[in-house]
């Protein structure tokens, strides 16, 4: 088992596990300064308490049940949606598996909306596949299935960003392919800066053979959008060095900066023009999992692919193929996102008031302590934490990443569970923590006390 | 690209793009001898028109809108259900994702199933992962990805039945993996004889490195149940030859022979005792899209490992945590199919005489001028065809497999969609084709006549 041998021990798990033998100490009456954990490490809302939206989960709720859809319970919009989409599934049923793409008409709706969104830059239908909320991992396994070269004496390598989600890092690697980071500039907000892919593909030479580069904008877990013009750098990189550009950006709907906004891969490669807007090769990638709809557990995304050649779009295909279909409910929900009601709907004025008051949400970009840069998008905070020599000692002696001592002291003490920098390939020498960006004020006095006195213990 | 020039073209997809066409030119008044087509090829038993269980959709609806938690809309026994599992999702939200492993409760009652199922042989939570509707294909790759040595100069081999479904074979294949076909019995009702098993491992010799064999039971297309005393031979085998056991298990509620039953490998491995029973490596795998419950849409499965080393256990967790989750209703799905009403529950008549009439459906098994085994389990029957030398030379000069052709003009003149046995690996100078095991005497009429035509034609 050569694979095991090499196997990345994920930081996170350390802290997860702790988690579990608390709470099952709290069970038993273990005394400790809180009652529960507060898990703020994931992005997912549903778990800290958001509710869904009824809009949505009323129209799953009639496909479902198709018997509600002759009742007077539920909005008429609600009701003709539903009717609408129980015709477009096989047999009229949710429980029928979908073509490999997805259910047709919505493979064209999202069509639809991707054209919406990037002021009318051609999408086509097959190039859309809808995918389960595994969606990254499995699409990226496709797509890396054609790049890497399994006969070939040299390894594939793939450019991704410190910081970044370190499943994405271990789904690249199972696939054999080697990790090239490239640093994101955190003095300037965690900007991605062109010379760096430069300095990282150089960095590759003897090593592995760069196939692709993966951006995640909005930044998990950097909070940063990038600048039109940042993308544009990266566009011409990628076709001059003949990568192709994953570009996830399931964040899309979460941006809070002032100034940000966020514009896709596929809009400001379309408005470069040819000779860029022909050749260059992209994976674009969106989920139902985030931002206002937040509906994780029913799994649903998308992934636009762009410029690729016929035998390789066949060749992805079958690959797709041998996943059946993405769940049903979750490409439901998927086209709901894409797709809400629209003012003079019987549903607007609940979902259009939901969606202020989310919007609202203050996001918290700094702490008492902490050097955080803003935050402009995405789901997360990732502040780094100065931390004192005495304390990286006491990491070493019990064994730990500074960080994930760090991590593990904050939830022992505060019950506040956060995820360690470790986990996120950061910069050699700096330390940080992710947690949700907009957790409520009282959390963050948390936070902000035991930090006070972390620094006070090990200065 | 290498891989894309490797790949496997995909019989069906021939027959697939026909069918579109044949659809749009029905659309477009184009006149046909039928008026639609009607597709046998798939198991999906909602695409085919048979409706959901009422017990597990209410359940799953009140889940998705609490609201009907408290209408008396709904049987009590049904809301209980809801209330209990809605309990278990984090935030009390199918909307939240769940542990890797699936939600914790429900991890544990699928443990308590194999128990019940295995007449008390021990099964662990821990050992247990439930996975989306993709599970075969996930779950197999995340397992080949350990035993898969890709630093080796050999390459490594599976051992997968022919007849086998295709995009099974095309799943390992994709992983660098190669396939060494061992052959059913079609003779004695496609056996799977343990000579044959020595002879492929045989012939993999100086090819690649065989470390699984893959069987799927009741078998898929076959239509065979296996005899505990069969099952004996490859666990003695696998054991012998230090291969790991990959058992689909997939149609273990689709047994209709009147002296098969069906007995999982964990059971029969357990029951023959150490030292087999403790070093035995098998993954056996469970769906909630096929049998009675047929939920294709929701994507529910399992699977559980037995007699893995710890250390692999941990990496194969890892490859888990990349997808989050398996999606919640799928997980839902799986605990109600797992976990049906009981006698003296609300929902239990009706449950119950669902079932019966659905478990009536009769079996065809043979069909004039065609050779069909027995069809004792599963979903399809898989019968011999006959083709005269003729039809294969014109098959040959349209550039097709001379049962891709059988179909092809099945497709044609009765608008009747099976697939050519080509797609599973048959033996050489065979041909059959697959259908759906429980169609309706009317399709078989006109698949009857279509054949005797044919035979005129071509003879």
């Amino acid at each position: 088992f050569s694979n095991v041998r090499n196997m990345k021990q994920l930081e996170y798990a350390i802290l997860a596990r702790r988690v579990n033998q608390i709470k099952e100490g709290l069970k038993q009456g273990v005394r400790k300064p809180y009652k529960e954990i507060i898990d703020v490490s994931w992005g997912d809302p549903h778990r800290a308490g958001v509710k869904p939206l009824s809009f949505v989960r009323q129209v799953v709720t009639a496909c479902i049940y198709p018997q509600l859809i002759n009742s007077n319970k539920l909005p008429a919009d609600v009701r003709q949606r539903a009717q609408r989409l129980l015709g477009e599934c096989a047999g009229g049923s949710v429980g029928s598996s979908t073509a490999t793409a997805g259910i047709p008409e919505l493979v064209h709706r999202v069509s639809d909306f991707i054209m919406r969104r990037d002021g009318g830059a051609p999408s086509h239908p097959e190039n859309i596949y809808m995918s389960s909320g595994a969606q990254w991992a499995l699409t990226v396994t496709n797509i890396l299935n054609v790049l890497v070269n399994r006969e070939a004496s040299t390894r594939t390598g793939v450019l991704t960003p410190g910081p970044c989600y370190s499943i994405t890092n271990l789904s690249i690697m199972e696939l054999g392919a080697v990790i090239v980071p490239y640093y994101l500039n955190e003095e300037q907000g965690w900007e991605l800066q062109v010379e760096e892919l430069h300095r990282a593909l150089e960095s590759a030479k003897g090593v592995c053979n760069p196939v692709a580069l993966y951006v995640i904008n909005p930044g998990n877990p950097s909070g940063h959008v990038q600048s039109r013009k940042s993308m544009q750098e990266v566009i011409r990189f990628v076709s001059e060095k003949r990568l192709f550009l994953l570009a996830d950006e399931v964040y899309q709907d979460c941006v809070y900066g002032e100034k940000s906004e966020f514009v896709s891969y596929k809009r400001a490669l379309m408005e470069m023009g040819p000779p860029l807007s022909d050749t260059v090769e992209l994976a674009s990638f969106h989920s139902a999992s985030k931002g206002l709809m937040g509906e994780c557990g029913l799994r649903g995304g998308y992934v636009e692919l762009v410029n690729l050649d016929r035998a390789v779009m066949k060749y992805i295909h079958n690959l797709f193929s041998k996943d059946s279909c993405a769940p049903v409910l979750g490409q439901l929900a998927l086209d709901l996102m894409l797709n809400p009601p629209q003012p003079g709907d019987p549903s607007y004025p609940l979902y259009n008031a939901v969606r202020t008051e989310k919007r609202s949400c203050e996001v918290v970009n700094s702490l008492l302590g902490f050097y955080c840069q803003p935050v402009e998008g995405g789901a997360f905070a990732f502040p780094r934490v100065y931390l004192p020599p005495k304390a990286i000692q006491k990491a070493k002696e019990v064994g730990m990443k500074p960080d994930t001592f760090y991590c593990m002291r904050l939830l022992e003490e505060t019950g506040l569970l956060v995820s360690p920098g470790s986990e996120y390939r950061q910069k050699e020498g700096t330390y940080h923590i992710r947690y949700k960006s907009n957790i409520m004020e009282e959390l963050l006095k948390r936070l902000s006390s035991f930090h006070t006195q972390f620094m006070k213990d090990f200065s």
